[in-house]
């Protein structure tokens, strides 16, 4: 069985943390013991300090849209090639807790940067590195919000207005419908209703793969 | 007279800050007083942030080619942004110190990143805007690095190795000779002869433009 890259994506509060709880021991369950998680932007020391600058600024100067989806392919790129592919290379599969789609989905449909750009920024800085599988959890942005409130302080990102959350919101769908390694979960439920949405989606995919519990 | 934007390039120990000297000052005796310098990577807080990263690195993580190409246009977007072009719009002049051609010398030339990606991202990220003249300083590499280590420690960047910076002036060299708003001034010489080629280039140049001392 080939390592795997797999990916957790949605909206803040949608359950990313205990879905990777939940892909975790089913993993296990299906004999994948090594496992390396990472999380976007982030995951190397150089992808931290620009997930800080990403998220809090510095010193009141607002980061431009350009520069924020450039310093979220630097953060990438880096985690790829110094984390993601030697993970992978070394036979361990890797959980992303987000990857390129939220890109796709905040910066392209949230702010209203072109597709075009996100995309050729994709395939120039990447070129043709994809997750294997991606479970995306779908929320609506008013739930989720109010239990991402409920955790704590909202960062930068986070305060954004409904209207932005919609719009990221519409384009994680449009893009979850045209790509078939993109598995949708209704986040809106109970966690234990998640989690066993989850748990299924990801078992039937394991088995299409010929993974055996 | 409109405001213009320009910029001065080139290796290492070239004498940037000397160039930008007699820059200043020439264009005072043109009447021109109104003028905002800048520096890349950096000239705005979270610019500055993505400089130290980019010629220190973090914590031992040796930042990627491409991270290093996209943190650089970051810092440049936000720049152009929320400096220069506001500069330009309130009437005043800019002296760049650096700008996208020592990311096509140095990342192209020098990294060895497809010129293509950069003219792409150079594109994307900038649109049309570029500078109004550039002048950039020619000096054999060994010479300008042996002038830059008189000055102090050397950064990540300073300490590559010659070849890399034969091929970021080969690539300088190449750019200039096909880009009829780069004008070269030999930068091999004594301060005073560099300086009569910098005031002697400027002045054709702003005499051209219609400027009047």
């Amino acid at each position: 069985m080939h390592s795997k890259f797999i990916v957790i994506e949605g909206l803040e509060g949608a359950g990313k943390t205990s879905a990777i709880n939940v892909v975790v021991e089913t993993l296990k369950r299906y004999g994948v013991e090594n496992v390396v998680y990472t999380r976007e932007p982030g995951g190397t020391p150089l992808a931290e300090a620009l997930r800080q600058l990403i998220k809090e600024g510095i010193d009141g100067d607002v980061v431009s849209d350009k520069a924020e989806v450039l310093m979220l392919y630097a953060a990438r790129v880096q985690l790829v090639e110094r984390v993601i592919k030697p993970a992978l290379a070394r036979g361990a599969w890797v959980i992303g807790d987000r990857h390129d789609l939220s890109s796709q989905a905040y910066q392209g449909g949230g702010r209203g940067i072109d597709q075009q750009l996100l995309t050729r920024l994709r395939n120039t800085v990447l070129g043709d590195f994809r997750p294997d599988m991606t479970l995306y959890l779908d929320i609506p942005p008013a739930l989720g919000l109010s239990r991402a409130r409920a955790r704590g302080a909202l960062d930068r990102i986070e305060q954004e207005s409904l209207d932005f959350f919609d719009r990221t919101r519409a384009r994680y769908q449009a893009l979850a419908a045209e790509d078939r390694s993109i598995l949708t979960v209704d986040a809106s439920g109970t966690l234990a209703q998640v989690s066993a949405g989850v748990r299924g989606q990801l078992e039937r995919w394991l088995d299409a793969q010929g993974c055996k519990p």
